[in-house]
């Protein structure tokens, strides 16, 4: 690795958080997750601990049949714009779909949330999931995912021509000669594509950051290669840390063979943490969680993942290795994720529910306040990530557990910052601004 | 009118003022106008008035060429977001566009700042003007009035629907029964129509006013019809009480036979003030602002408004009568302007500049708080509106100047709230929760 790197760690909030039994603990903030002011506790929090931002994912279907908390009540836009104003530093990163956006509006929002936050915004461009979603927008169903994927490129250059329409001093306020604005810094885009037809220029002067940051979380082939060509930061999945650094060799040679500079991009694998001052109290804390789950749903879902019936099976007791894998004929992700998991952590029944509620396949670790930096250390000396992107199982407890507990220590092996370094999220991770 | 009427007051918030040479003052906020701590300000003075509501309008292009400071630097939901987390108990209005926005984007992004705020959300439908506009948005030019107006309509249908897709207590949060939603509460829309598709439910559980406030500001035949069906306020425009009475009486008489009462739909014409402890002071504003102006420009535009040729008039010496309107061959509505104001007004020539570069043919009232206060209460109590969409010529001064003169004279005559009768939007216009 070239030069002294830094960890980046941003907070994926996640209603009340990540563990999708999160909600039923007695503590839980199920109630406020349709209030702003909860939210702005949130981003407050993660700025005391200095994290580069706070990450919201993004829906546009809801099923009311679901038990968790995992809907997307309030619009991150509007969400993140007030909670722009509850803080100062910290960045604000938002998903947004290049399947039911259309460029302007969304170059137009992020801009202006840009100028609102004082230049801390992130996009994490997505194609989206759901047929459900693609209904409320006008669709029969989503596009094929090599058409979402070619939408979302144009996308992305839709977008960075728009926030490039304004050179910086557009706006001149001449008052003596009567110019308000420069329009030779001002210009239109004229962009004539497949997917977009786009004149412009934007509305928005240019932005505080040029350019707001690029986001992406792509795993398949097509994702990971629009990553390589416009991702500044790349939310990954990786179990382990083999996984990790197998993802990240691979993203950073596509990286180079796009002409980019792979130390520029920062690549954050989502992970979920158990933190207590002893290993017993972070057990606990996992236990607790996992407790809450609704066990019969959960096992009938393991048995869909595995091919296997748990029916009857003794929750508290250990979880036999999958038959390889070769064996299985249903998708392969999945079942490979849960061998791993009981592999790695020979967790009892229950335990595996625990760690597919909470992350699914995404690292987790468990412990002290040592013991998690040691692991965090590790992945991030073996060069597997650049940080992470954090899912706390529950909100707000996990994430003061982290700021409070964690984040002191990985400050002490110099590992972390301890206060901004400028005001932007571009300065945070240690990006040019455009 | 049945029933004690309040009059209803909205700032009409737009760049540094409504005066189109607002900006050249030396004391103008022309380099805040992309700063969303300005527009906070802005309505927080509004708020202190005891006003119903800020208004803003949009637009989806910028000219470069502009000198005016009217561009759309700030998106308005993002601004209001911000604003809504500065301010307590006002109202927050903004236009939206039925011809760019999916209503799925809007009813979302609307009824999330109506949780965040609290409840008080008005959303002013429009159907776009411009074909710079559209080509930002994918179209070659706008589709024509009538196809524009049918989308609106079935827009504001879809909104709707949408917004009433979840009941009160949709979130029930039962930890014991394991249900977080309560999905009897929860129905999908299943829209299918000549525009939109849209399945719902919504992602956004039911917001506090229940359906935010519909506001429309159409003046034509279509717009008319549009508001009578759906309008819950009407932004219009009225140089004189007649005219104002004329809209009025004939907006009533459509809205009664659509079905609905008129004492239901707050009617606001848009009210430019310049206001001083005396004449003279209020007369000085107008005066510093119009000798701002860019004269030649002016004239030439006036020149294109009546046919008549103002090259070398004295700017300080009165403008006579036009020809009579017979012999205009022109667009008649901007004709009638120029003549009523030069037949009700006699002004100089850079006076009749001044009046169109501020608000066009909107009412325009000048004096002292208490002559200002008698204006706004003979429309009101001639029926002529339910109170005004104010469109200060420079902001922050005249916004202050009515806030702090013309309010407390209006409080002292019983025609205006000196506190907010409750939390919502609904509630300052006297709505009900729908």
């Amino acid at each position: 690795m070239p030069g002294p790197r830094t960890l980046h760690l941003n907070a994926f909030l996640y209603g009340v958080g990540h563990h999708s039994a999160a909600w039923r603990h007695p503590d839980s903030a199920a109630e406020r997750i349709g209030d702003i002011t909860y939210f702005e506790e949130l981003a407050r929090t993660a700025e005391r601990g200095c994290l580069d931002a706070v990450f919201f994912a993004d829906g546009h279907s809801v099923n009311p049949k679901y038990t968790a908390g995992t809907t997307w009540f309030l619009e991150p836009l509007t969400a993140l714009s007030a909670m722009a104003r509850a803080t100062e530093r910290i960045g604000l990163v938002t998903t947004v779909s290049a399947s039911f956006f259309t460029p302007f509006h969304a170059a137009r929002m992020l801009a202006s949330l840009d100028h609102i936050s004082g230049g801390r915004v992130g996009a994490n461009i997505v194609t989206s999931m759901f047929d459900e979603e693609a209904r409320n927008h006008g669709f029969d169903a989503l596009p094929p995912h090599t058409e979402r994927y070619a939408r979302a490129e144009e996308f992305i250059e839709v977008l960075c021509a728009l926030w490039d329409s304004w050179d910086d001093g557009g706006v001149l306020v001449d008052r003596t000669g009567g110019r308000f604005l420069d329009s030779d810094a001002i210009r239109p885009i004229r962009h004539r594509g497949k997917h977009f037809r786009v004149d412009g220029p934007l509305t928005v002067p240019r932005c505080p950051q040029g350019r707001p940051v690029l986001f992406q979380a792509g795993a398949s082939e097509t994702g990971r290669n629009l990553a390589a060509r416009h991702a500044e930061a790349v939310y990954s999945v990786a179990w382990d840390i083999t996984a990790a650094l197998e993802y990240a060799t691979d993203l950073r040679a596509r990286i180079a063979a796009a002409g980019r500079d792979p130390g520029t991009v920062a690549i954050l694998p989502g992970l979920v943490t158990y933190v207590g001052r002893s290993e017993e109290e972070a057990w606990a804390k996992k236990t607790e969680l996992d407790a809450l789950l609704d066990v019969d749903a959960a096992i009938t879902q393991l048995g869909v993942f595995t091919g296997q019936d748990y029916t009857g099976h003794d929750l508290d007791a250990p979880v036999d290795d999958l038959p390889p894998i070769e064996e299985f004929t249903g998708p392969q992700g999945r079942y490979a994720t849960v061998q791993r998991i009981i592999e790695t952590r020979r967790p009892t029944l229950r335990g595996l529910l625990g760690y597919l509620a909470a992350g699914g396949g995404h690292a987790t670790m468990i412990g002290t306040p040592e013991s998690v930096a040691d692991s965090i250390e590790e992945w991030f000396a073996a060069g597997a990530c650049d940080g992470f992107n954090l899912m706390c199982p529950a909100y707000p407890d996990s994430l003061d557990d982290f700021v409070d507990l964690v984040v002191p220590e990985l400050q002490r092996r110099g590992l972390f910052r301890t206060e901004y370094p400028g005001s932007t999220l571009r300065d945070s991770l240690g990006l040019k601004t455009v």
